[in-house]
Parts: C-alpha cells; sequence; structure tokens
C-alpha cells in the first residue's frame, strides 16, 4: 500500500522516462570507456540504504525561534506516514530510527504493525537525556549518565535500558547514545571525574545489552554545553568503545567537529581499528547545523564516502557502519529536505563506487599526488544523476522525488488532517 | 528604596574591609612605584557603567532544552527588581536594556516610575524580528527586514519604530537592531538584493530616529541562519551605519565572530573610522555561546578594553560606545552571573587604565616588540580586586556581591512569590 | 611558436577526439533540454583568461623544508617558458603575474619580445616588501608600508612605483599590494598609527599610479605576522579602497579568511559597492595553504563563480576583476598544478554559466529554499569537461593537458638543462 | 661559572629587592588568609623547571621570509651558551632539548662537558625528518616513518635510532619524534596504509629504546601537509602510544589543534589513561604560531596547568610529564622571549597551585557553577609574581630576568664574535 499513488509516481515518471533512457546510456557508454558497468553500479546503489530520524519530520528550531510548517505531524503514527512517503518516492530509506520519550507509545505492536503495514522497518533507538520530560524525578540540567549525583545517573541508564527494551519489541538493533553533558565554564565539573561516571553508567547500560545488539557512543565538540563536553572527540569516542567491548562502536556525526577537522581521516582511523559504528549525515558551514546533506560541501562528503566504499571493497574486518541522516530543516518542508539528503548520500557512494582505485593505489605508490588527486576528481564530477534516478525508477519509486511529492500534494492533504502548531521563540527567551 | 537590605550589605562589608583596606594599601604602594595614583583609577572605575539587559535575568535555553531554575521573573516589572540587585550589589549596572515585545507594557509611566524607584534608567531599546509574536500578521520564518515580501519588510519597520517610541518615553536614546535575517543553503536568497531590501528598511527606520537618539547595528556570523547572515560581519555592518548617516553605529558583540577572529583589531578600525556604538560583552570558546564575560579568555577581554581606554585617553573624535552585557544563563543563577560579569568587565577597564602608556608607545616606536607586550601584561596581571571592591564599597555596594546575595537570601525569597515554570525541550524537537 | 609541439598536441588529441565528440554531443543534447545552447557556453569559456604568477613555476616550500623537483626555472625567462607551456596545453593563461625583485631584469624590452614571441601579456605587477632583498638599506623585519620609521616606508613606497614602472614598460595596468605587515604579540604595535601609515604610504603609492591602471590591495588575516595583520579582512581592505580613490579595489585571496568565512558572500559585497578587484585563486583547509584551485572545495569555488556570472550577467556597474592563480606547489609539478587550476576555474566558470538565474531569482521570491539550492546544485553537478576540453581542442590546446604534457616530455627536456637546486630547511631552522 | 656576571645579577636584584621583600610579604599575607603558605608554593615553584630547545635560541623564520638578529649563535656550542643565560637569570630551565642533525657533533664528549661546565642538562632528543640533510640518500619530499618506499622509511628509522644512540651518551632519557609526513591533497595517500607503515616504523625504534628511556610521539592538526597529516590528533596519538606499548607516551605541542578544541581536557584525557608523555609550550592565536608561552591566552595556559597541579597533588598513576619550550622567535630576541616563556610556565604552575581543591571539588559536587568557576579565577588573578621572582633571587637568579640580561649586554657581547647572518626569503619563493 503506497500512501503517494503510484497513479501520480507513474504519471511523473512518464515525462522523465525518455530522457533519463537517453543520459543513462550515453553514461553507461562513458564509463564503459573507463572499464565500468554502469548497471553493476546501479545495482549496488539500489541496494544502499540510510534510516531517516523520526525526528526529522518535524520542522526544527533554533534556540531563537521555531516557526513550524503545514501539516506538522503529531505523533509517531503520523512521523512514519511521512518517513514512508519518503522511502516510496527514493527507495532509499526502508527503516526509520525512533526517539525516546517523544515516540513512546502505549502499544508497540499497534506501531511495528504500522511500520510493517507502510514497509518500513525500525533502525537504531535514540534515548534521550539532554532534556527534562514532564513528571522526570531528576533534572538533566547537570548532567545525565556522568552526573554527580548517582541517582540521576541511574535514572539516565534506565531510560536507556526502557529504550532497549522497546527496541527489542520493535526489531530494532541498536542504541544510540547521544548525550548533552559537559560544562559551561572551566571549574563546572572535574573532567576526570565526569568521564569516570559516564563510564561505569555506559558499563551498567551495556550490560544490558542484547547479543546481537550493538551501542553507538556520538561524540559532539559543544552545544548545548559551551565550554566542555564529556565525549568531545572520536579520541574519547573511541576510549568509550573500547572500555566497553565488542559491541559498542563510534557514531560519526559529519557536524560535530572543530572547524577545518579532516573528518574522512576520522572515519578511515575508526574503521582501521574496528570502531565505526555509523553515521549521523547531515551538513553545515559552521557549527552542528543539521543542514541538508551535501548543501554546502559535497566534496567532503563524497570523501566520507571514498573512506566507505575503499573499506566495502577491501572487505575491512568488522566493517558495518549504520547509516542515518540527522538534521534539522528550519526553512524547507522536511520531507522534501530529507529526500534530497537521501539522494545525496547515494550519489556520494555511487560516486565513491566509480573511483578507480587500482590506478589511485599506482598513484599514491609513485607520489603522483596529482593524478591521484584527480583520480578521486573524477569519480567526483561524474554526474551519477541517471544512475540514482534508474535506480529508483526501477525499483518503483519517483525519477524526480521533489518534483513527484509535489505533484501529489501530499502535504496540503496532512496539513487539512493535522491541525496547525503554534511557532514562538526558542529557548532563549 | 533599596531590595537587598542595607544591613545585611553592611554585615557582609564588615567582614571583608579589614583585609580589604590592607589589600588596597598594599596595591596602591605597588602603583605608586609605577607612578599611578590608586585612588585616581577607583575613581574612574566608580563612574563606570554598563547596561543589564532585561532578558538576561531569566534562565536562558538552548535548541536542545531549556532548564529554568527558581524564581524566575514573570515579567519586565520583577525583571527590573532583579536588575535593581544587581546594581546595588555592583554599583556598576544603572541602567536596563528592554527588549520589545518581551517588555511591552500598557502603562509606559508605571514601568519607568519603577524604574525611578529602583534607581535604575532605561538605556538602548531592542527590537526583535528574529522570532513571531503572537498575533504576528507576517512570518519572519524566510527574514524581517531584508525579507522578500515588501508587507513583511514594512510590518519589521513598523515594530523597530514602535521600540523607538517606547524607548523615548522611557528615556532610552538608542536603538539596537539585531536581525536573524539570513539563509540556511546557498542559493536560498540573493546576497545583493537581500542587502538591498536590509539597507532600504533600515533608512525607513532611520528617519524616525530623534536627534538625540543613535542606531546600533549588530553583525552576526551565523545562527540562526546558517549559511550567510545578511549583517555577517563588521565589514558589511560599517558599510550599512556609513550609508544610514551620522546617528548610526556598529554594536560589536563579543561572539559573533569567525574562530580566531582578532576583535580587539575591529574595535580599533571602527574607532578610528567614528562608528563604534558600542558592545554586546559576553564570553565564547565556540561561537555563540553566550557565557559569562570573562569566564573563558580574559585576556582578550582586556585587549579589547584596551583598545577602549587608548582612544579614551586620546580623546578620539566621536567616541562614546554604550556598554551592555548580553548573555544567556543556563547553569548559574542569571543574577549572579550578571554581577561577575558587571565585576569583570570593570576589572578589564580597571587594568586597562594601568597600562603604561607612554612606555608603551616608546616600546612600539623602538621595535621592541616583548617589552611592548609585557607592558600590557603587567597592567593584566595586576590583581585590581582591591580597586573594584573598593569602589563598589564607597558607593555602597558588596566587597562580595556574590557572597551578599548570597546572604541576603534574595533568590529563596522570589522563588516564594513567583510560580515555577516548567522546563523542557527547546526548538529542535 | 609552441614549446610544446604540435604534434604531440594533436597526436594526443587523436585518440580522445572521438570519445570527446560523443561527450559533447550528448552534454549539449541534455543542456538543451535544459534551454541552454552548449556552443554558447563553450565560447564564452573559451573567451575565460586567468593570468598565471610568474612565482607559481617554481616549487614552494614552508618554514620546514623546501624540496626543489627537477628543472626548477633558473630566471624570469625560464619562468615565462614554463607559463608559455601552460597557456599552449590549456588555452586559458594568456598572461603572466610579476613579482618583482625576483623577475626583476635589465633588459625589460628582450623580456616584452620574449612573452611576444611565447604570446604571453603581462598581468598586474606585485611587489614585495615581506622580505629584505639584498643589499637593501632598511629591514622590513618590522613591517614596510606601515613600519614607524619614515625612511622604511619611503623605501618600501619606491619600491612599489618602481614596480609600477616596470609594468608600464611592459604592458601591464595593475599593481597587486600584499604585505606581510603586522604583529606576533598584543601591544607590539598601535593598530591607529599602524593603519595611518599605511594609508599614507599608499596614497604616495597611489600618486604614481596611470590614470588607466588600477591597484589592488589584499587582505589577509595571519601569517607572516600572527597576532595582527594591517589589512587583515576585506572590512579593511575596503576602507583602503574607499580611501584611495577609484582606481584603487580589493583583492581577495580565497585562503586568506577566517575559519568557516562565508567568502562568496564577500565577493558579493565588495561587487555590490563597486570594489572588488580581483582575485588570487588557490584552495585551502586549513590556512593560507595554497594549494590547487577546487582540490579541496569545489563547491566553494563555484559558489564565488556564481556571484561573478551573475555580476556580468546582471552588467554590475564597474565590475571587471582581475582573476589569477596565486599557488605555492610543494608535491606536484608546478606546471601540472597551475594547469589542472586554470581547468578549474574554467570550470567553475562554465558551471556558474550554466544556472538558470530566472528559475533561481523566482524560487528565491517564493522563499523555495530547497529548489533555489538545487537550481545551483544541478548546474553544479553538470560534468562540463566536455565544454571545458572542446575549448582547448578547438583553440589549439590539449584535450587532455596533463597526459599531453607528459607525453611531450617537457620536465626531463628543462631538468637537463637546468641545474638540480639543493633543497633544505625552510626558515624555521 | 656563569656567563652572566654574578655582579650584574647581584647590583640589578638590588634595585628591586626592597620592593620585592615588601609584595612577597602582603602576598604572603593575603594567602595566608586563605590558607595558603607563601613559602611552600615558593619551595614548589623553585622546583620546577622547563627545558629549553636548542633551536629555540636562533632566530626562527616564516615560509615568506626570515630576518636573523645579531650574534645568532653558530653551532650547539653557541646555542648552549645562550642555554645557560637563560637558566642563570631564571633558575627554570636546567635543561636543553637537542635536534639532530643540526646539534650533531664529532665529540659527544666534549659537549656533555660543556654542558655540565654550564650547568646544563640534556633533556629528550629530538630527531628530524621533516627536511632533508646535505647528502642524505633518500628524500622526506613523499614523506619519512610513513613513506611509501621501504629504503625512506628504513632511514628515518636510522635517524631515530642514531639520535637514542647520541642522546645515551649525553644522559637524555627520552626521544622526542615529530614528522611532518602528510598529504597535500585527497588521494594523495591512503590514511590506512601510511598509518600502519608509520606504526611499524616506530615499532622498530621502540626496539631500541633503552629500558629507562620513553619515546613521545607529538601530534599536529596540518604544516607542513596541508590536507592530511600521519598523526593528525590526540586520538591517533593515543592509539600510537597503545600500539607501541609502556614506554610510549604521547606529546602535546599546544599549537597544534584545530581552532576552539579544549586543550586542557585532552590533558586531562591522557593522564587519566595512562598516555601524558609531556609538552611544547608555546601559544598561539591561528595555527601552530609558535609565539612566547601565555602570551596570548594566558587563561589557556593556565587551565593546562590547573590539570597538571591536579594530577600531581592526587598522585596520579604514571604521571610525570616532560616540560619543554617550543617556540619560533622572529621578532624579538630569542633569549628574552625564552626567558620570559620560562617564567610564564612557572607563573601558570604557580597558580595552579593556589587553586583552593577542597573548595573546587565541594562546589562541583553542588553544581555551582559559578563559584567554580571564581575558584579557578581567584587563582589565576593572583598576581604571583612576587613567587616567582622570590624563588630566582634565592637561586641566585635575576629578580627581573629581562631588564637583567639586558644590562649585562650580552647580546652586543656575543654580536661581535659571532658573524652577521644574511637574511632572505623563506621556502616560498
Amino acid at each position: 500500500m503506497n500512501i503517494i499513488s503510484k497513479d501520480v509516481i507513474a504519471a511523473e515518471n512518464a515525462k522523465q522516462a525518455h530522457a533519463l533512457a537517453s543520459d543513462y546510456a550515453h553514461l553507461g557508454e562513458q564509463l564503459a570507456r573507463r572499464g565500468i558497468d554502469i548497471d553493476a553500479v546501479k545495482r549496488r546503489v539500489a541496494n544502499y540504504a540510510v534510516a531517516v530520524p523520526s525526528w526529522g519530520v518535524g520542522t526544527g528550531g533554533t534556540r531563537f525561534a521555531r516557526f513550524p510548517g503545514e501539516g506538522e505531524p503529531r505523533n509517531i503514527f503520523d512521523k512514519l506516514e511521512d518517513c514512508a512517503v519518503i522511502h516510496e518516492l527514493t527507495r532509499a530509506t526502508p527503516t526509520v530510527s525512533l526517539h525516546i520519550p517523544w515516540d513512546k507509545v502505549s502499544d508497540l505492536s499497534a506501531l511495528k504493525e504500522k511500520g510493517a503495514a507502510l514497509g518500513l522497518g525500525f533502525d537504531a533507538m535514540n534515548s534521550n537525556t539532554f532534556s527534562d520530560a514532564p513528571q522526570q524525578e531528576h533534572s538533566y540540567k547537570y548532567g545525565s549518565l556522568s552526573h554527580a549525583n548517582a541517582a540521576t545517573r541511574r535514572q539516565a541508564i534506565e531510560h536507556n535500558i526502557e529504550c532497549i527494551e522497546i527496541g527489542r519489541k520493535l526489531g530494532s538493533k541498536a542504541l544510540t547514545v547521544w548525550i548533552g553533558d559537559g560544562t559551561n565554564f572551566p571549574g563546572q565539573a572535574d573532567f576526570t571525574r565526569s568521564f569516570e561516571r559516564y563510564l561505569e553508567a555506559m558499563k551498567a547500560i551495556y550490560k544490558h545489552l542484547p547479543d546481537d545488539w550493538r551501542i553507538f557512543s556520538e561524540h559532539k565538540m559543544y552545544e548545548p554545553a559551551f565550554y566542555s563536553t564529556v565525549v568531545q572527540d572520536w579520541g574519547t569516542n573511541y576510549l568509550i568503545a573500547k572500555e566497553l567491548g565488542d559491541k559498542a562502536y563510534c557514531l560519526v556525526d559529519l557536524g560535530h567537529h572543530a572547524p577545518n577537522v579532516n573528518i574522512e581521516m576520522i572515519v578511515a582511523r575508526l574503521i582501521q581499528f574496528g570502531k565505526l559504528g555509523g553515521f549521523h549525515f547531515n551538513d553545515s558551514k559552521y557549527g552542528d547545523d543539521d543542514l541538508d546533506t551535501g548543501s554546502i560541501d559535497p566534496y567532503r562528503l563524497f570523501l566520507v564516502f571514498n573512506e566507505l566504499v575503499n573499506a566495502e571493497e577491501r572487505k575491512a574486518e568488522g566493517f558495518a557502519p549504520a547509516h542515518m541522516l540527522d538534521q534539522s530543516h528550519n526553512v524547507t518542508d522536511p520531507i522534501e529536505s530529507l529526500m534530497r539528503s537521501a539522494t545525496e548520500v547515494c550519489r556520494a557512494y555511487a560516486q565513491g563506487l566509480l573511483v578507480d582505485r587500482a590506478a589511485l593505489a599506482g598513484y599514491q605508490e609513485e607520489h603522483d599526488a596529482l593524478m591521484a588527486s584527480e583520480t578521486l576528481k573524477t569519480a567526483f564530477r561524474t554526474d551519477v544523476e541517471p544512475i540514482l534516478a534508474m535506480a529508483r525508477h526501477e525499483g518503483g519509486g519517483a525519477i524526480d522525488p521533489v518534483a513527484t511529492y509535489r505533484a501529489a500534494g501530499y502535504r496540503a492533504k496532512v496539513a487539512a488532517d493535522r491541525p496547525a502548531v503554534a511557532g514562538g521563540s526558542g529557548g532563549i527567551v
């Protein structure tokens, strides 16, 4: 059962099919000259999948304001429908990542069935200890898993265990832990004691992790804490995964690093040492801007995927990263932004597959920096849109997801059903 | 009429007075050796004043969460009382800067009288077009003064004019304009057309500016817009002030610059070209963190004041900057944070007064980089706390403002009167 | 007279001509669907030109070391030959920008004739006051145009005037002034006095500027000075151009900004206020890394050209920027790096020409941030290599400049003639 | 035997002794009020030592230019004399850190004796594989310990082993390895293979490390490589130390991090995991600026020492970091810069000792962020110069090292003996 009518998709695709066939054929000819079989690339792209975060389908906000759009989802059932639309059109997002407590429901079977009916599975669970839920006994104002008080830490541990329990029932296989813990002033906390407490708390959670699950810790340089964070970078994140054990891995959010940091190198290091758990994809110019993936620096995204394809092709040990989008949509329709971001990660993956790795290795051996660099640029410059579009088309999706989504009038339809949400100031005032 | 009982202040001061007298005397001796009259410095410090922002006395938040404290002020009258406490104890904050619409009241005379009763005047007015007020006709989701639609710009212009009108009645002499306008994606707006519209709108506001008023435009690199902002840096800010006219000046918020930028140099340039309007003081490690002034990089704060004292002493033309704190207090009692920040700007000013400017000029002429640098460091290293404390003490304030505030039990008292505020998630979810 | 044999070029082109014809035809078909005439784009690309810096053909270095390559040019005559090779193969670099004193010769007519024989003209002259020349009377250790001593400033002024004189004889029409002046420590110099002296010195140079010349001042955030520079950013640079007069413009080097700065917006502002003089193109990840243009963030380069094409198409008043490469080649053959960088600026220009500006303007009006952003991405994603290659091919250049250069064996030939240069430590030890 | 006449020191000290006694007495009184014994602090400061780098006594340079000063040391014997001057006046720098090959001599006993005669020992040895030495067989242009060619790696390994051998004869107990290896372009090298080769090479060196030695690896984000470095941050550095074994530790250079990074937290993490080897102290505003320690952000330096004193006082396991200055002096007399930098690290250490750690721990437990932060600021604000000066005075050094150095006329004396060095361009041209 499709939410977006298959007729609408077919009608829109019909407008583009001829041009696509021509472009695909010509690109196939070009790639054949480079010794690449376009159909093989297309098949790998068709199999690629990235999870959508349940919170991503609502309009985001900043500390200054939130400006909701029309038809904001009211609950996780609405959110699943929005997510289904994304997958129906892009064929790239078969799973949804939930956030507890927001996505908590009394009837988990109903949720699971809803997902199944929409063709959606459940990706990593996400706990939340960076804000206080109503009626929560202990506040996270001064931290959660690293809090100085044992009772607060215990509460945060139990929340994470609950997330695992919910996830088990839904078929999830991973827990992602990002905390806002940190400080705003030098001296506010003892770095060492905070981290000891964090590790102890994570070990308590880890004990409850089913054998076939993984736990992902996520580092972030700053925000909401503005002097220090407990899990500030990949170095600390690696120490965590190492201390916890074999089911513990590091999650990389592209926007959580210091200015100018070489992220693709961090990815390579974590792969090399068997601790890359997965990604939160997005893009950013300044900090954790949570912009649409690939919208600011598409070449950086490609360089990350270049490492991923490299690891995939050399069958790096233990390499099985989880891919998820994590964005905040303040000025666009969230469904549109997530569709194009799903497309962008597919694009970067496809470009990564085009890299002539044998030639690259040769240039590296010969210190031919220019040709090595051009080998990557050649793959990046290739307009792989025909491959992506053909994969979508053949999979029952849309050649042009955004145009088709607009043609289907989905936003207007849900706006009629879902009540308008008031905007207002953000946290600051 | 003091909110904090003079008896409490006196009792607390009594505990410290002896040590203070001794420290002041010895510092006087030290400074005399350098040819400095400590009493003269103290007098200038006593005359120094910095405005407190009305929004600063409430607990701030991030896009992730807001964790209110006890006794949050309910309205501008509560806020004025909190501000009065700050001034009573520090003697450095005789004025309050209002933010419209939050501080809008039906009876402006009552507000003015309340201020007068508390010994407080009204500093620069602040407009708000970065969030939508309830019942507002046109949304600022896509901009305000630079919005593509003329009606939205008109609404934002009228709001600013209203701020001037309110300010006139309260005795304010300046309007500060900070807008959140900008874009999240390349292409979202045309840089040039946006800036043309912004300039046109500002000119419309400027027309309504009374002759004895000044208008301050404030630049900011990013946030809430994450790809570009309309007034991104001091270069653009200077162009604005120049285009508008003689009553237009640039406002510098210490947290609104790119990483590593030399802010004191920007201050010097704006002074040199007659366009330094004033400051929003705070401190930051990453972005616009809005932390307590001087808490992260106190030497940078000193270097800014070194430029200010330099300009003051050489009587730079048109030099009369407005000083204001602008911070967000997420983990501290806002009154305490504002008191120490007021103290920190006094400290930086006092240290700036200790710079041996004749010696410095000599070293600069001789290219004696080491001694020039040490001349500044010597002033900075001087522990001027006895000067600050004596100025407060003699002015009727507290030798130790925070200890006295705590001894007075003000927070508990207002917590009893003012209802608890629920926390919750920030704009993001 | 070609340095690279036309036979070699023809032989190499023959290998690629068939594929190029096919790719060009298909791209033409694709662009036609978008309403774009590929031949018109090709013609504009063919007319595009970027200057090569004479110093760029030698191997660069860092303060840690310099590792020369083979066949390093011995003097400006050798350098011109290397530059000619670049132009012969790319057809995009018809002019050379000289650096005095390094390129100073006793017989300027011989130099001019050499250029003419090689088909090269002379672009902007570059003065050097950031290092001391042998036998120089006053050292620039503590500055040049802003130096505290009038005699040193005078020497620096006269050097710049000499550069103008040399340039006049060679047919240059512009002087680029970049100085290393600045400080390493707070207090080392007075910001205001330094800038006053700089302005005074620049005015003295400006007086000698012929009527049909322009003078470009270049800002840079840091290096070689590490606390402050006299011309630190575009704000100061704008003030300079404004103070000097109508023949004074700002030069933008892509690597001279603070981290995260939105450079394309600076470009837009300078165009809007009639002061964009030109560019030093290169790329960077950290600071003034001087890497090959487009090698690190090709989308940023495109966004800059998007502004340039926008200005060109709307015929912005006084818009006539000078384009120059400015790179340091430490690990590549400089000729190869300059050829690919020339190609990259052509590519960004071609992509800029493909932007559907009418559609973009529409999306901007409607606040359709997603489609506005995609409009730029669509142009950027187009693989315009067939256009660039066809323009080169038809202009007598190489379809694949690097492959052709290697096939011609130029580096080995000059290595036989030009003596090997010893490497060694850089400035630091 | 003193190089600086004891009479000169005594005469200069005589001018200051009276004021110092008064200041010391008053500071003692102040500290006593806080429960601190000033003499105990002074004794710990007197025992503190920081090594001086042999290369630091020569004038540095940038890639743009080098401007030598007068009396540049000609060789390691001259350098030792300059280092002796620093120690004689500051009493804080009893050891020198050598750099091979520059400090290599045929007669090591003579060098050791010279050191002994001057009262100087030998700190960590430093290898150099970031530039090519004359007659070196394999170039380091494309790397050293991570080079693709085994023979080049072997040469670099042997050079490091030679450094150990030299160090053994001189009484050193540590080897510091910093390499310039990295890339300028994406694709130039395979991150994983490069790091594998690096680890293999380091293991080969480690095998030759005497049992009572330590090896320090040093991370750096960029420069001389501008896209990636092999040992880019503390995360990679930790992996190295872990892979190598118990004698391997991480060295932290304060200028080698990304913008905004919280360095004191990295220090705390390395202490917690037993891998902090030591420091290269300096200061910076932009990148690896190598400015005088404490000259740009003295509070950051204090925060680092706050972690060090914290670890010292809680007797953290395996905590024994090596302290060394590492600066480049472009505009100051290197001896003066090193003296003041030695003083600055003493200052930060003394301030660290003044932190009321019991009170701090209490505030941390109670989430009293403001008072915790003020506890650090109180220690930092204390003008400890009387403690430092008294420690120097009582140790036979100078109350005012720079003034005494100038009074002694040392620079003029050596300028008479040591020939002037020509300046010139740096590596770039």
